[in-house]
């Protein structure tokens, strides 16, 4: 087993991965989600929702799917979950989302941010970062087309694990927005390169 | 009423929008489907399908919706819609695609292709292109999250209007991608930028 790292609550780490390894992620209080972004560690590729929901043919994605960059290439196969649903539609939270949806006045910590420490710091600085892969967050979508987020599926101790495709950074955060985390106030989020 | 112009089938074009200024776009055979790209003049906002699908609260947008930016700023409102009904999920079509989808082997028009072209030209060269907004496109979310594309809900001489709220570089497609298009070869798109 790899080492036990946390992100902690509300903040964000980032991490390399080599093409095999695998990533577990651990919701470990249970309903705690979190982003995790992707870049080929060259910084040319990038996570695609848009590729990814053309190439799966579906929204949810779980055990056996695969997260694709910007350019078409596999960068993560989902090879375990025991939450089973995670979400690709919401952009991360961020600073002016804090603004006009929560009416924060000074500054909030927020996913987006996150995410650009922890990959500046792997020397990873792109335009503008893409949609987040939204590990453990549950978000319905209705008939009509509505998004409702609800409950987080994930309980104590429960995890899910990606395979590396092409060598790459990745940045992870446990979310601060209690509206995704069930109501709850945020919480740490654990991960591990099992060796 | 502005001048018509064409976006040729298959093909793409690019404009510039002075915030305030409206876009129609026209559906001239019906059930033709495109794509459409956004960027502030400068080049630093592009448009976010994660965004818009958060502050909408929804995947459908039809009149009255917002297309939002990474920045999180409205770049474009719907202001009038015969069609209802766009996607906001697909990536643009790419030669990837067609290769991995419909074993294309050599060169195939596609909309990220033409896209990249039109923003070039206008001086917007991204490092990668968000998803485009694919108006007139049909895609169902079953309710277990696969996607279904469907019939194009588009008649002859049915139109959208989006109302610029910033000065923006856009791009527009006609898809030469005949399962978007109810089956049907690829025709063109028309626009008008009313005076």
């Amino acid at each position: 087993m790899g080492t036990r790292q946390i992100v902690p609550a509300g903040g964000g780490a980032g991490l390399r991965l080599a093409r095999g390894e695998r990533l577990r992620i651990i919701d470990i209080e249970g309903g705690q989600t979190g982003d995790l972004m992707a870049f080929s560690q060259d910084g040319r590729e990038r996570l695609s929702n848009g590729r990814s929901f053309d190439y799966g043919g579906k929204i949810y994605l779980s055990t056996g799917d695969v997260l694709w960059s910007d350019r078409s290439n596999p960068m993560l196969t989902i090879v375990e979950d025991d939450v089973g649903r995670h979400d690709f539609l919401y952009a991360p939270c961020s600073l002016e989302m804090y603004r006009m949806q929560y009416s924060v006045t000074g500054y909030h910590a927020n996913c987006h941010d996150n995410l650009r420490s922890a990959l500046r710091a792997l020397g990873i600085e792109p335009d503008s970062l893409p949609n987040a892969f939204n590990f453990f967050m549950n978000v319905e979508v209705l008939a009509d087309g509505r998004l409702r987020i609800v409950e987080p599926r994930g309980r104590a101790g429960d995890s899910m694990v990606l395979r590396a495709e092409m060598d790459l950074a990745v940045a992870l955060t446990a979310c601060p927005t209690s509206s995704c985390n069930g109501g709850a106030a945020p919480r740490p989020i654990a991960y591990e390169i099992p060796s």
